[in-house]
């Protein structure tokens, strides 16, 4: 898909609100003969903080790009007290995919990806089950079994970080993976882990959300994509969305329709995610245009 | 809307499941002539229990209005030991509306009873505030101005509680009233006071749903229509819907955008109670279509 | 998903109205021992018309399948003039899915096929392009090409018709297929070929709908999932959804994600007719829940 | 709802796409100490075209309201080719209504209005019948009556524009008028006359579009609100939104349930009318965030 696009810079900034900031980083870009395709800034008037992703194509930008970003401190971050990040849109990610036994999950993100849609590399896939080795082997990717038990968790984890470095993954995406990180493995990957939770969040934390909604007798059910943070289910919200249910539903046909939302949701929190269109302040996120 | 409606009689009935419950109810009509105009049924696999609604013609049927209750009693509810409730379609619901200072469902809920779509008649307002005074005087609907103290909330709800029986009040309709009731205020109108919480419930239960969204940085804010019971904003759940935010929003503006989505909830959830749609089993609710 | 529940009848019926349709039609199954699990009736007061879906378990019934049939039509079918239908739960449906270039229909499909989602065989996939081989591959099916250009289109849609032939196909599913079918092969297969179109019917219809779109300005894309005619995409509507575009999204952009709402609306008509809710009449559909 | 908010200039330009545009605008407001609270760019990459809003606190701002156009003229649209408007947010706009005899549109605006929601002035209501003055008299805004025929069109036409002009009206909302104005009429008042149809255009132009949409049998029916030109129900679209049908609803449900999205879907497109977030080119609409 990104194919015969231009190769662009993508700067995510955000600081203490003051005047003169758009303008300032504009006129930066512009100055040194950048072509802005993208910009998108936002200020919170509660926290007065400002936020802004601006894209720029790097063909005839005066400033080489190993040289942007020690630039761009200089002129820009270190007087404004910004926080920043600076990519660029030909790095393509590495992707981790860790997943138990259901499939609607997996099966999409890896069908975008072989299709082009997903611009990432995935170099291996996680299991806690073998149930997924088969889907992995269809789409030619490496799959590691790692089953967990409370006895053998640390060690597992052990392993599966030694994977991960390995394999030089930028991001996890846990495709229905029904356990629960370390603290410690958190940490490593902070703003890096990528969840789908089968409810609309905060509503039904933890697990079987669905049978918890029979129970409620709720007439929506929906899906979260979020980052992973230690606190279960409170990490930031990427992206949600929800289905009508109604009386008719069991627990189970709730699972089985869920599904759809479920992937949907993951898939478009991971695109955010993919084209650094995410920003996390505060356990929210901003979610740029 | 309902005047040149052919006049039906309604039936809600449930009962543990047994073979031949429909056809004996659907024969109990149509031996003695009923032209059956809806019918819609549900069985809970999980509590072995039946549900059903079924609409007919009165015109032409062979049992006078009086007589179809202890007919119908003795030949089916009582072998079946069916629950059962019996409506006629001209037999108007008098409502009550419950309102605090906010506009937005009170002018929903009586521009749909003036034009004809909401088919209630409204005998008078009870405000706990004076600003929605002027609203049921633009309506020509008596309101009842009602503060609540905590040293006269007794007081005033055996006042409000004289106002509904004198009314003859079949149900009430808390249209963003900001007060909780007490239990033996619930208790006298069960299954007949809706209630429209700015949130979809369970998520975000009690004061400033909008602002417990706001700090979560949910993706989605929403509003749930339910029956009022003894436990805050835990009743069953008649009808919910919701929104779209982003980081852009604040508490302001998702108070502000989540008016639509309230006003068309409770219309929607208040048109299924008087549609005799509605069913309360184990504190969830059959919506019948 | 079928597995370990009761084998059931499915029985669709319509008619002209009349009294007492309902409740033959349950004391027909009930007088046999039948137990109703599904039953939803529908009245079209336009057309003084009759439709219902009902659904009983073949365990302990009185009569034998195969006597079901012409009992059936002997004392309901033919004294009530019904059209009718009936099928049996345990009797998988063969689909042949024919596609073009695009993956993401056929992905979703064959992943759900793969879990067990869907309830079908599908012995053979038919493309007019190479592309899909590999996915056919992928989920070990059989992938006939058959390339259509003006010329060859008679004898291949032959060819085509004798693989669905041979392999006893029931439906066809065009998941993407960007080849119009002749009138002969669509009446050899009534209301048993379904369509994906990437726009909300009858908006848009034919070539490049997502252009079209975009030339229009629309707010909204969406996607039709529909029964064949030789009407081009006039045929009956199972099901259609819509997302949310903006002055921002491109014909590209349309095209990628209108992907998504491509694919859940084919499932949910694939699903639909699967199950056997649909019912075909006046070239719209009845969905029965 | 505007009331404490500081005054703010609007500014929306749009040219042909050149390097530095958005520097150029930030720098000439945060120069002349302007606090932008709003910005939302976007280039059309087919028309090489760019497009921004951006809106800043005229508090403490150098210039004098009277003399920014000038100077920005000067500045930047000038030398840049700029096409652009410049308002101030303390200018209510004023806006008629036209009506004909639905109320459920009516009714909304003017709740919102007298709540407070919607920050214009209404200085009359326009009507082809006599319905709906009762609506207006109960919220105290003069109605004027002049029902159109095929002879006295022209002159009942000149007496609504001489009516406009007296009452210095800035832009119309037809709220389900059902009269096609003349082409003078539309010429007068360009990208300032909004409408609402009640379908998902272009499905459905013209008359009865829920009567088409049964005949369809279509799963959605919707309603567009868009800016009104001399074709008809063809103008640039500003808000479009849907809602699920079945195969029970008839053409009068249709009619009754798509009042809830017309009237919401007319809301939102007059607020982003006055809050001045819409700009029309080439028959489509940009609508800054």
């Amino acid at each position: 898909m990104q194919n015969n696009k231009p190769v662009t810079a993508i700067l995510r900034v955000h600081c203490p609100d003051q005047k003169g900031l758009i303008s300032r980083v504009t006129d930066f870009i512009q100055r040194n003969n950048g072509n802005i395709v993208a910009l998108d800034q936002y200020t919170d008037r509660f926290e007065d903080h400002f936020f802004m992703r601006v894209e720029w194509e790097l063909d005839g930008f005066d400033i080489s790009r190993d040289e942007i970003a020690p630039a761009f401190e200089y002129a820009i971050a270190n007087p404004c007290q910004m926080q920043w990040k600076l990519d660029f849109s030909d790095c393509r990610l590495r992707m981790c995919i860790m997943v138990s036994r259901l499939s609607h999950c997996i099966y999409d993100l890896l069908a975008r990806h072989r299709s082009g849609e997903l611009d990432v590399d995935i170099p291996l896939i996680i299991g806690n089950h073998q149930e997924m080795a088969a889907v992995a082997e269809q789409f030619g990717i490496p799959f590691h079994l790692l089953q967990i038990t409370k006895e053998n968790k640390a060690e597992q984890e052990a392993t599966q970080m030694k994977l991960l470095a390995d394999n030089k993954v930028d991001f996890i995406v846990l495709a229905r993976y029904m356990q629960i990180l370390s603290e410690d493995f958190i940490r490593a990957y902070p703003e890096r882990i990528i969840n789908i939770h089968h409810s609309t969040l905060p509503a039904f934390v933890g697990a079987k959300p669905y049978h918890q909604a029979y129970q409620r007798g709720v007439k929506l059910i929906g899906a979260t994509g979020h980052y992973v943070t230690a606190d279960l289910d409170a990490g930031p919200i990427i992206e949600q969305d929800v289905i009508r249910v109604s009386h008719m539903d069991t627990p189970e046909t709730m699972v089985q329709r869920g599904k759809d939302v479920e992937k949907i949701v993951l898939s478009r929190a991971v695109e955010a995610h993919i084209t650094r269109r995410t920003l996390v302040y505060k356990n929210k996120t901003i979610i740029f245009k």
